[in-house]
């Protein structure tokens, strides 16, 4: 009897992980594969630059050297630390001569960026490679110019040799390239996490609890915005509903249609603080402000908890880094 | 006949090989062991720091976290870089709120800064352990508090299990474990160089332009400060004769002793600009200027090419550093 009690169980356990499982593909949540071999198709798919192992590493080398900033002290790094969420931890994006962002932005996450529909919060660029041309020449960030950094690469016999190993004989060094590289770098910032097990198939990559914050995640509509590999980077509406509180903060209301990026959740434990102008430092104050302005509802305490839990299942696993060893001048 | 007359040829160069490694060892130079367990008997000299790996993994993460700053932006690797030569590329640091070096400090390499007799421009500090606590509460570096550093540390639970792995039971997050910690990383980074292999025994391990440059750096008299394991890094009256070109720049005349430290001349085509002020950007006017003010000779430029070219053989294989994954906060 015992046996059979502790079988139905198991079998109600078994039915009830593969209906959330279920309702959260239908919602259009979708798993990060677990082979590489399939990621790699998810993100070699520019076919203007196609990845390669040098290439990847050449942009691993641009994206940590400081030396593309006008000053020779800010790299992508700094703003998209890979340490840390692939964030800073400020609330907007602090660049050349210490200056905040004029719009008071925060610093997305470069990790699983390749899964946003647009680059930037306002859309304004299509992929990672004309993204990668951005900060390197804002005044308020990296403050170069794409005549300084080809200066500068230039004088540097191992970027030489890289860039043409890598791009061929002609005109090798040139600002395209530069962004093809770190772009082809960034494209392989992907982290798996626990919740990709689970949408595999993997009943027990997420416990009960995370699993009740999901079907609330699911029921509540989070996933009308935060949905696909990313769960988020698709261009959204902002605010939806009611007035945003953090209104008067920073002058951001989204693109010229009102558009605004929706922030990937993955790693969302690691990239506070929160929202567009990184007001908001809990996760739990940030979701329950998102339910009343985009959803229009009131969230229980139990649930808001609960939703949060989910979202931890999202840290996922990052890919291992050996920190570049930069080549010198001549 | 032909084979004796080859035979002599090499017997010669052979002896001038070694004739010129043994003026070097006598003239002080130390050549960096070639096995690690050698190595660590050179560095791991501090018996209230024993290295270990998880002491120096957790050093690593210090090193690399901007969270020890107040900005959150700023970490030890900022100002010494480990993928450049183990400094910025800046005439003097900058730190919190873009502020320059009041002194107009330029940033020694942390590598093989292990070997400095003292450490800092003026010799203050005893020890890499004593060090390391000075920039993360200087006001124009890292800016930030013990009080900031150790209550951010206490809020990450992955800190709080390293150290306590690492430190034992009581007391474990602390100011003095913080810089134990980030010196026991430091303490590991050494760059053998061809020199280390040319001293060790190996003929060809540099070029015979190269073992002219050597010879001259003995016979001029360049090895009375540039010697030891650092071939440098120890405390002397500056300058020795004349004026130096750039006394106007910058407020450092050494300490209360004119005692300035003497830099490592290890990965010195990698850490332009030179000089404690970082005034000067190539190395040739470098050693002109340094043989004028510091033996009071000029030198050819023959003299200065061959010089130069020695000291490339002192560009050192860094540690491959995988760079690490912040723990995050609670």
């Amino acid at each position: 009897m015992r046996r059979i009690v502790a079988f139905l169980i198991l079998a109600a356990v078994t039915f009830a992980a593969e209906e959330i499982r279920n309702s959260a593909l239908a919602a259009g949540l979708k798993p990060i594969p677990s082979n590489q071999f399939e990621i790699d198709k998810l993100v070699d798919t520019d076919p203007e630059n196609k990845l390669s192992r040098q290439k990847i590493e050449l942009g691993k080398m641009l994206y940590f050297d400081p030396r593309l900033s006008s000053s020779n002290l800010i790299s992508c790094n700094t703003c998209h630390n890979l340490g840390l969420g692939g964030d800073d931890n400020v609330p907007a994006a602090i660049g050349h001569l210490w200056t905040q962002n004029p719009k008071h932005l925060n610093s997305p996450t470069v990790y699983n960026a390749v899964f946003n529909e647009k680059q930037m919060w306002d859309g304004r660029f299509a992929s990672l490679e004309e993204q990668a041309g951005g900060p390197m020449v804002n005044d308020a960030e990296m403050a170069s110019s794409h005549e300084l950094i080809l200066e500068r690469i230039e004088k540097i016999p191992g970027y030489q040799r890289l860039f043409k190993k890598v791009f061929g004989r002609i005109n090798y060094i040139s600002m395209p390239n530069v962004q093809k590289a770190i772009a082809a770098f960034e494209r392989k910032l992907i982290t798996p996490s626990p919740l990709d097990a689970y949408l595999l198939g993997e009943d027990d990559a997420i416990t009960n609890q995370e699993k009740r914050g999901l079907t609330l995640f699911i029921q509540k509509g989070c996933t009308a915005c935060h949905s696909g590999y990313g769960l988020g980077g698709g261009m959204q509406p902002f605010p939806l509903n009611g007035t945003y509180k953090y209104a008067d903060i920073g002058g951001f209301t989204g693109n010229e249609q009102n558009l605004t990026r929706v922030p990937t959740l993955r790693n969302i434990t690691q990239t506070e603080p929160y929202f567009h102008n990184g007001a908001v430092t809990t996760l739990k104050e940030a979701v329950t402000i998102m339910a009343q302005t985009q959803l229009g509802i009131e969230l229980s305490p139990n649930e808001t908890d609960d939703i949060v839990t989910f979202l931890e299942t999202l840290k996922g696993k990052k890919p291992k880094i050996i920190y570049p060893d930069l080549p010198d001048y001549e």
